[in-house]
């Protein structure tokens, strides 16, 4: 491999999906290098591309194909960890990597309602980074999470809501993709010409509480999580990629419809200084058309990593409701986990 | 054909996706004998199954298969028609065989609200077949209709929980199946790997109004709507058949899960001791299993006449959340008409 | 359980997929009764209803889901069982119940081409029943298969082909339903909006060679193979149920396209006369509508017991093409190898 | 519009669903631009966008969305067309813009087998463009075609074995994509859970006959086809892109699976001098895990234009077998039409 400035990390669950989807995202990055892979006993000591059972559509990258895959254990060389890690161990490994001196972007949900471990949205809640000083973890390693995949689009719809109107309340219908379940994941039995109207793990219950600790404020000490109701329905259904959601949302002040477009037209999230390699260009983009927006369709905007908004109307209940579509192994996972290291690096908070 | 004491029957749009369902209904029905088939004027004149272009998964009855394709014209040797007419022609059509005598059973949306036009659910509101008399059309004619098929499981899964603790409030998402749209309906670009999130022809509009038709009460005189506060928002999924739908709903009494279940299980609809040919046993089936019902295991339940339930829980802005799932072709359409026909024959509502 | 006349029997492999159908399937059988449910070590001592993910669109027997899950092991009262075992035990789980006297009618490979097993289709080779006798377990005991899900109706279709021509050679490619690899099987990642062009466990060749053991003729000895050439390509396609196969054959004799279409309509299978609560009305189903057969449409014809075929037209190399479509769970799997008990028993070869 | 020096183009049928790959592939072409788009009456006079269904995952490039839709009459201005017209319009549609002098290069079926119509493969055929000499529209305008989707995968797969081996037979079994069968194309109810063993249109005449025309060798007066037998079989499959083919194939010499395998890998087509924009950097791919090429994984390889290889394994009837993937609306229509009217560029046979 060539010498290059590039910070190297490791990608640890990297036969798994997630895993799979961070090589891919990363082998062209800018900034980063994947210098170990660590996975499982069973794939350890084989050659990258021999223990994956790849499934994404674009190939595996050549250099990494050939790197050996390791025991999830820290290494000296590597301070930058992006975990793709499966629940059931995630906890312990990220533990031992953070204890390592390691920074552990995380995308399983262990961590991420830790007190003092940010559950970070770039566009949303940067000063949240600064919790990190309080993380007791050795060698000044730290650990930071980023939300469950149909938790994401929905914060990054809102958050121009929240901002210029306040929200008291929200109701959430899911309609989700099969690849957020992993791989194997879903049965092609469960799940062809057919809706599962449940999924396991607590999905509902995350997407009741992770918006109000990411909406939630720092104040200096520790976050303080926000109090908005939030009661969520989530379903399987039988797309590929790319989560839809059915929102209802009940706002703090009033306002129109016009103007609830015009916020979300004119969100930027503010990292455009930063120039971050994989940031969207907007955050959110709002279809006026009625049948907008659709996986298959719109999953794929701005590299996957906006959400697409669309069927903005008034509700009876609530005040309004609206559809949501984001990409949930893109902005809801690997992209998203790598946006936040973006961010890290560029405000300081990586050691290089 | 062999002379039968049946009940001669006209079946209008007897080509379409909800005509092809009435034929193979009625195929083996023992009351009522399909004597016409009626369609637009490119089929007529061939035989049925040379016009019709047949998507369902039984054959086509050899009887009907060689009747000749009539135009939708009355017929003076007929006087019970099941219309399944696209609503662009049906209305007209309707009121011509109507005021030509004939009784008119209807899927169609076009007279459902209309004053005087029972939208019949036989468990429900089986009396406001009485209000047939105020209809004005010529020779003892009459219109009847039965709901849209994403209201159709929605009004049985509530009716016990009205009964038992009044509903002030509904919520509904839907995630509905492609064989509601009829033939061809969908395109396959549409719907394979995706979701829509709009179904036209004022589907929503539909779900938020029928059911207060529906639960209303006939007081002598005409229909008084109910005046539950409902907001609907209707997907389209991938799914062949069956309607899944996620329901809050606010009660105007406390109740507990338990006690709303034994309201499920214990509801009979009060069609049992008429011995309707097409009525379920039950028709409400509610699981424990946290992952039903599902469409492709639950949608045939019954014959496809009963609604299954699934999921319930409290909820935070309505009292309670559970999840829906009916047959839109057969309860939702064909099958929830004929019901309507049967039910009139035995209160005596059919000329023979 | 209410005292009966029927013949107990014993499903092994009672959770998995196929055994799931044997279940379904025995629940109303007018001659057998399920005495016991055997399966794997994790679900040994629980109910039935428990132990199993049910995947079937028809409920559980009530009567079979309080059964308790017994080990595959042989139960002195019951003399006949029905496996549906996956082929890693099968073979000698098989052997053991055989050796204790069971009749063992098996859906698995492993025995299929034991010398002395019959490949056994009840249309084709009743009289491969003799070669039982050959076999050497104790007590009695013996074993019988039934093909592979994309043999049956392949065979079924050339039967008629072989009886009136000869066959020389076959060119098969199959497009195969999920429902064929079994629970949980295919990952729905690997199939929605996908064809894989490949089916593990040698497919290819089971179709290669199992339809010249059940052409085979019975010698008084043992089956002697026929020797028709045959090249199998497998494909798996996203479909639930039904293997759809593009067959290409050359005959010994040359013939017409009347001719054959003939052969197909007036082959019987020869099982009329005993009235099998099992067997098709006709084996053979051909469709001259150019775009039939179809999974969708045609599987379930017949309560999915016969083959449907069409398309048949000359070809350049071979002389005839034409596709065929039969049900894999239904006459592939669990209802073919309950004919197959069914013929046993009419033709004296079960015990009573 | 900013003025460039690009070729400006026509785009025929642009609302359609092989126009609008069209727009979306010239939408950054480095050497063309859209100046005007053309459609059937209906959507005259519109803007673009607003007459279009768009269905691609792309969005509509801004500047085309504006362009206000044209008739399919020529028009001074632009002397290159690329049409995506229905065959039922194509063929005089496309004969009128040839005689005002337009260059054609058409995706529609109606001229591709005219005696002076080139069926142009760049990486195969390119001489056959000598042929246009010989047509007889006025003003020096001309017509070319590209393959159908189906057999374009097809003839760049078999070129290399063509060129080193000879070739005597082909036998072929497809499973298409929907996207084939254009907007809104194959209806939802047809194809979901579905097969369908038919393509109309003389899909199967198509391929047996189109590859002998591209193989065939311009002889200074035209050109001569050559005479390979070749057997189709075609089916639809519910997959959106990408075109499946099980393939047999018999040699004119002997060779082996290595040496085909290399013959694949260093095929080239000979493009490689004209940096064409539009030409794959390698026109197959061969894979050597046992299921592979699939259509989601491999459609987008080298930007859908090239065709990927796989299973390759010797027959009992012909001497190999493999299975093929290539993407029906890139390499199979819009893309490979582009390719056609980039290579005439860099060979002189464009107007500029």
């Amino acid at each position: 491999m060539v010498k290059t400035d590039k910070i190297p990390v490791a990608v640890l669950g990297a036969t798994g999906s997630v895993g799979q989807k961070f090589i891919s995202l990363l082998s062209n990055h800018p900034w980063f290098e994947v210098k170990m892979v660590a996975a499982s006993e069973k794939s350890t000591g084989k050659k990258y591309k021999d223990a994956v059972n790849w499934i994404l559509n674009e190939p595996i990258p050549e250099s990494i194909g050939n790197l050996e895959v390791k025991n999830c254990e820290p290494d000296g060389n590597i301070s930058l960890a992006f975990s793709g890690l499966d629940s059931k161990v995630a906890g312990g490994v990220e533990d031992a990597f953070a204890n390592a001196g390691y920074t552990v972007v995380s995308n399983s949900k262990n961590h991420r309602m830790d007190e003092y471990v940010p559950l970070l949205v770039p566009e949303i809640n940067p000063e949240h980074l600064q919790v990190i000083k309080k993380q007791n973890y050795k060698n000044n390693g730290c650990i930071i999470t980023n939300p469950n995949c149909s938790v994401i689009g929905l914060v990054l719809a809102l958050k121009p809501l929240l901002d210029n109107f306040g929200i008291e309340s929200i109701n959430v219908v899911t309609m989700q993709a099969i690849s957020g379940a992993g791989y194997p994941g879903v049965s092609s039995l469960d799940i062809i010409d057919n809706v599962i109207p449940y999924i396991g793990g607590g999905e509902e219950e995350k997407v009741e509480t992770e918006p109000n600790k990411i909406f939630g404020s720092f104040n200096g000490n520790g976050i303080k999580n926000l109090d908005i109701k939030i009661s969520a329905q989530c379903n399987r259904v039988p797309v590929v990629d790319g989560h839809t959601e059915c929102i209802q949302v009940k706002l703090k002040k009033k306002t129109s419809l016009t103007y609830i477009i015009e916020c979300w037209n004119s969100f930027t999230g503010g990292l455009q200084e930063y120039n971050l390699p994989t940031a969207p260009l907007k955050p959110v983009y709002y279809f006026a058309e009625s049948n907008y927006p659709q996986p298959r369709l719109h999953r794929n905007i701005d590299k996957g990593m906006a959400v697409s908004v669309g069927r903005l109307r008034e509700d009876k209940f609530f005040d309004f409701k609206f559809t949501i579509l984001s990409h949930n192994t893109m902005r809801g996972a690997a992209g998203g986990a790598l946006l936040c290291a973006e961010l890290m690096r560029v405000t300081g908070n990586l050691k290089e």
